[in-house]
């Protein structure tokens, strides 16, 4: 079978089913499965019954993996027999908190399409890609009434806050999950048209920060002068974190980062369009170390966010108290050789030892931390993806690095003792884990596409 | 008629009365009066009808007058005729919002009463102070048929968010308000056994920050090196407003901060007890300019308080989040000659040439700013009061000052043409502005006398 062929048949097949496919895809949506968030379990867990029925529906042995929080979708087909290569796939049915809810253009559960975008919490991570890997199984089973290899499925749903469960259950699960290659699908693309997949992730270790004053909120006249207000104490501990240059001041931060190898080197070396990122986000990329380009900051260097802040009155209006307590919540992005237990330790110690006097510091080390994986070049599975991505963008296949985290990976490419390829059809302005988050039809047809062309280059 | 006598007799009357009184202070405190949301409207005018229609039933000639926001209560008493002086009292009937709702620990718009105090949002600022005053006049009135010197009131509906409403109308108002003797029954004392009168309160001026980072919220890993953080911009810049021994940095704070008289001086010769306030509020004075004593630091020097921070994500769980916005309330507390206006405009300029390139600064002056004010100690009705003070507590009045602001009370008093006495029967630790706020019934009482008798002192 020609590749040409195959391909447009895939895209008939993809088009004559797209009706029903998106009906599916905003169905699965709907579901407001928001781990982080315990109001919302039993959406939660219907979300993960409804995959698992999808899955069912195809043909694949389902197994809901019960773990101390969600539970983990296993997925199986061996149908292939054992001369075939098993490729094991990763998504998530979990997606992120949708505040602030007044930023949202179309309430984040109730899909809504406009100029070929589908706009809903999780369009993109991890529903959508979670969503064109499912149609490319149960596309290639009904039309030819098998898959060419062995299918497995490791849908999991706490990758938005630590993956705690899955993490917890895999040792005992090494037996089902082994595998030949493990496919992350939950990256993505620099550009529309570029095909790439992505050679390493960043690590991250996350924790809250809380300052305690006085034991109850107090008048900020009556105190003002007295009592050691907690948030000039958190603006002040927060402000030492980095220097004019954005170097992350903590002693020992930078410690176990190491040089850069060729291949990262001349990956970073791709050209960055800071003009178009500013028209995107609506201000210049100015974080982070200055001394390094853009994609290096973001790819190769580890980094510290505050990722909230609280503190006092935030109403309209005003309020004149002292707080008692304000908080941060911090996350720090790694490299590889870093230790998230070891920074998260470092970061703790330099919270609490530069809190001033007359106010109690409190670190928390948030479970779910993961380090950094880089994957090889090299690999079968690189390899075939990079195959079947360049056949539907019709352009050479790219590699790039992500900022981003998947702590699990590194721990479910051991206990699988597989290859690992992370690839996706994210954009960078998907606005995941945003007001907004959207993802395109095409990219639904193009993730099928080369999900199904790479089930196929991997057959024997 | 002998003072011992009087007092005597004042005290039966509120012992006779006092059941009706707390059923009437209760009913005044179940109305949610928070006048700086505008969800609480209803309930915010129906209070000021309550209040009116107290006063109407004592015998007082009443008026609500209409200001762009909430009514003034306009109360008149003139039949002790004009031989006798006119005594002019200001409270007001608005209360702080009750945020955070789940520190309370009875519902706050639910007075309960635990070991004679009285728990409720405005228990004690200002609707215990201002119902004390009522009762005195209601009590007076119908025990005596008459009051013995000619009273007005002035009671706002918005001194919580600024005094807005009656400044604007201060002016229309001036014949309606002319008065020998100007009482602000909104202060406090000391320690509950020694009687105090308050010679200054401190201005005021409030304004919000924010800063913009992209133009919408973005993914901490995909972006963590590209995008300039704006809650690192706002703590970076926050950070910078103070000096290591607590002095406000910002160029030409203190320029108007004059020298302290001998009275001042003497006034914070007065014995802070620096343990009480640790056991009170659970932590050390250590806030404010070192260099300093405490009263100094909180009656005679400027501040510049946080009031509030917000950005980010800031529920359970985590969020890897860049914020688009965060922002931070902040309030300068100001002492004689200082401008409000002149140091909202410095700490406004400051704030802004301090904001890191790559995000924008914008900073928004909040209505409602106002003088510091000091008051003649040697007035005629400092001492009228202070006289009543001695005989209710049997001990000599000591003269103190207030870190609290008043804003209105300046330009009131100027309307008025009146000789200003500010008093109260507040305590250091009521919570007021904070949950959990109480008023005592002792002090209800106590109030109660000191009114009642520095009326019948004021009468030739």
């Amino acid at each position: 079978m020609k590749n040409t062929n195959t391909l447009k048949e895939l895209k008939e097949l993809f088009n004559r089913n797209k009706d029903k496919a998106l009906q599916d895809y905003f169905t699965f949506l709907r579901f407001k499965s928001i781990s982080s968030e315990p109001d919302f379990k039993s959406q939660t867990l219907a979300c993960a019954e409804w995959v698992a029925n999808y899955l069912r529906e195809i043909g694949f042995d389902i197994d809901l993996w019960q773990t101390p929080g969600y539970p983990t979708i296993f997925g199986n087909y061996d149908k292939a027999g054992p001369s075939q290569p098993t490729l094991l796939i990763y998504n998530h049915y979990d997606v992120q908190p949708v505040d602030p809810l007044d930023l949202w253009q179309t309430p984040p559960f109730e899909p809504n399409q406009r100029n070929g975008q589908i706009y809903a919490r999780g369009a993109q991570d991890n529903k959508g890609q979670c969503f064109y890997v499912m149609l490319a199984l149960k596309t290639l089973m009904q039309h030819y009434g098998k898959l060419p290899i062995n299918i497995k499925l490791c849908i999991e749903g706490e990758e938005e806050c630590g993956s705690a469960g899955l993490s917890e259950i895999l040792k005992d699960k090494r037996d089902h999950l082994k595998a030949d290659y493990l496919a992350i699908v939950d990256l993505g693309l620099p550009k529309p048209t570029t095909p790439a997949l992505t050679l390493g992730i960043r690590g991250i270790v996350a924790m809250d920060f809380i300052i305690t004053g006085t034991k109850s909120d107090i008048h900020s006249g009556s105190h003002g002068g007295l009592a050691y207000n907690p948030i000039h104490a958190l603006t002040k501990v927060l402000a030492m974190l980095r220097d004019p240059s954005g170097k992350i001041t903590i002693p020992g931060f930078y410690d176990d980062v190491v040089m850069l190898s060729p291949k990262e080197r001349s990956a970073i070396s791709l050209e960055f369009d800071a003009k178009a990122y500013e028209e995107a986000f609506g201000a210049k990329p100015t974080g982070g170390e200055l001394e390094y380009s853009p994609l290096e900051r973001n790819w190769m260097r580890p980094t510290l966010e505050i990722n909230g802040i609280s503190g006092g009155y935030g109403g309209d209006g005003f309020k004149t108290v002292i707080p008692s307590k304000a908080f941060a919540k911090i996350s720090c992005r790694l490299v590889p050789k870093q230790d998230p237990q070891k920074i998260g330790q470092l970061v703790t110690q330099f919270l609490k030892s530069n809190t001033p006097e007359g106010v109690e510091a409190e670190v928390y080390i948030h479970p779910g931390s993961g380090k950094a994986m880089h994957t090889r070049p090299d690999s079968k599975a690189v390899k075939a993806f990079s195959e079947a991505y360049e056949e539907v963008f019709q352009a050479p296949c790219e590699f790039i690095y992500s900022g981003a985290s998947i702590p699990i990976v590194t721990e479910l490419s051991a206990a699988s003792g597989s290859e690992v390829v992370l690839l996706g059809m994210g954009l960078p302005d998907d606005l995941i884990h945003a007001p907004n988050e959207h993802f395109g039809v095409d990219r639904i047809e193009k993730g099928f596409l080369v999900i199904s062309r790479a089930i196929q280059i991997l057959a024997k």
